[in-house]
């Protein structure tokens, strides 16, 4: 258990790492929007995916590989649609952009799907899938993945990422429906954490290169992941990667770069979002009732032996962000280390 | 196997059915509509979703829960949505109108994305993703399934029905990727060929109320569906099932009829199309190119012990297609006397 004096107020997190890009160099405006979008990630329970991101970031900036000035361009319009081009800008700032462009454009026509190439790692799915909701908007978020962990079925190359995609719906008075999920059946962030924590993995996360079940994860190296239901995962992971990458003339297959590994190339990230408007099909209360109608349904529906609660996705993130709101976002002491670190480095004032 | 005395041409499968739901009153183009797109799923080898449901249909149209001349109505209409009410039509005659308005409007914007309500099944999910193809669209397709089988994980009420989703990608000289997968590890269908042939399932297809594998498929209505990767493929049954049912104000959850129970209870059946213009992305040539080197990069790659193919989705279809359009469509013994009965029953000519 993590003592309160482990725990981080927002905005302290997110004031460290608003000055941990600006030493980089970052305009101001957009370092406060990627840490806003960071701190976030950390709100919501992601921890792999926000303020422990920020060393591997600021390394591929002082690596040359990750651009903190870019300028986005508008490659393609159309009515409902729109490619971007990131400019090798951080992820956040370019999905945050193709985001706020894709509400605008749906609000008139009723629905845009905006892509962007030339991007880089964004965090996680959820963040810019949950953008639209306030707009009374559904949105859709689908991406690249950062390195490729999967064959495809049948095969050993890893050609494949964990291929993401996040739904988020707003319901009225119960939280909204958010499903953030991976084509695999683990994500590699918890092949990574059961390997730190010496433990071992269940069979089903991950094979060898017989196809035989790989459950330590000392020995992931010797593996990959599996995709949920076989040939299925397989499909989505393929079509999620031609709809964010292909399409948008960003990285997939042999291309895509392992992002943890190499600092320098450059990634060619691609994302999409879909901003969908209620209001082009049916009045926005009565739908969000509608929602609220099937949280109690699921809810209340009766359960296996066992099992204490029936959730619907994002019930735990949004129980997480209200707890974290009151106290405080818990920062292990290996993370503040490297912090630490970081902010020796950047000749920055560490997180107080 | 089966004798080529067991395969039917394509032709004349089409003209039975056209005579069997004009003979019950439906208007010739709409017969002819109906019956393309049902021969379609038996030729590319969706064989539990063409003329097999034939009898089905029938019962429902004789019974008064279909109605054989539906007026389409466009309930809302924006420059890139739509919602249709289907007026209790046949699910192929709606998505045919829903998807052929859905890309003239993608042809303007880049996107479109119509719903329909108050519809009923409308066969493979393939049909309507694929349509956008011969336009240089891409297409995808998602439904609320005409029964529920899958409760909301760690439930043992089925409040969801499989869900499926289909997204078809053209390729240049390749076959086009088409994913059409249910939300579910097995479809209900295989559970009941299972059944028909004695045969066991294999684990994960199935539990029973108490969480156990079941395996025999005779027992299917003592247990409910898995589905794929756990808590995620739940996740993805919740999400489309809100998309293409909730959106529309079409049934969902508690309201889904069991359409093959109960012939009469008007379905409320909700599905949805998007249709992408690929041109407002990229060069249409360059995008195609794009997408036969992903076909070779994954037909080529290294494969697991045993492994004969790394198979593409949508490689099969193709594969049973060009079989079929050669030497007909099968036709096993049993369901000919069905349709022989039906000729008989409706006084027109049966398969000759």
């Amino acid at each position: 258990m993590l003592n309160n004096s482990d725990r981080i107020d927002s905005a302290t997190m997110k004031a460290f790492i608003t000055r941990s890009f600006i030493a980089c160099g970052m305009p101001g405006t957009d370092a406060r929007h990627a840490a806003q979008l960071m701190t976030r990630a950390d709100l919501v329970g992601q921890d792999g995916h926000g303020v422990f991101r920020l060393p591997m970031y600021i390394r591929r900036i002082q690596a040359g590989g990750l651009n903190v000035a870019p300028k986005f361009q508008k490659l393609q319009n159309r009515k409902a649609t729109a490619l971007i081009d990131g400019d090798n800008g951080l992820g956040h700032l370019v999905m945050r952009h193709a985001t706020k462009l894709a509400m605008r454009k749906a609000r008139k026509t009723g629905i845009a799907w905006v892509g962007a190439r030339n991007s880089n790692h964004a965090g996680p799915a959820s963040l810019y899938a949950m953008m639209p909701l306030k707009r009374d908007m559904i949105g859709v978020y689908i991406a690249v993945g950062s390195a490729n962990h999967l064959p495809p079925w049948g095969g050993t190359e890893m050609l494949l990422s964990t291929n993401p995609i996040a739904v988020a719906i707003p319901a009225a008075t119960r939280p909204p429906i958010v499903l953030d999920m991976a084509t695999t059946v683990a994500a590699y962030g918890k092949v990574k954490t059961a390997a730190q924590r010496g433990e071992t993995m269940p069979e089903g996360w991950m094979v060898d290169r017989n196809g035989a079940p790989l459950t330590d994860p000392s020995r992931a190296s010797e593996g990959f992941l599996l995709p949920i239901g076989g040939p299925k995962g397989y499909g989505l992971a393929l079509v999620f990667g031609i709809l964010a990458g292909t399409l948008n003339g960003a990285a997939f297959g042999r291309d895509v770069v392992d992002f943890n590994a190499d600092a320098t190339t450059i990634t060619n990230t691609g994302h999409m979002i879909i901003a969908l408007d209620i209001n082009a099909f049916t009045d926005v209360d009565i739908f969000k009732a509608g929602i609220d109608r099937i949280y109690e349904e699921m809810k209340s529906s009766p359960r296996l032996p066992g099992v204490e609660e029936i959730r619907l996705p994002g019930e735990r993130l949004q129980r997480v962000l209200s707890e974290r709101r009151a106290t405080g976002i818990p920062l292990p002491d290996q993370l503040r280390q490297q912090l630490d670190h970081l902010a020796d480095e950047l000749g920055i004032a560490p997180i107080q």
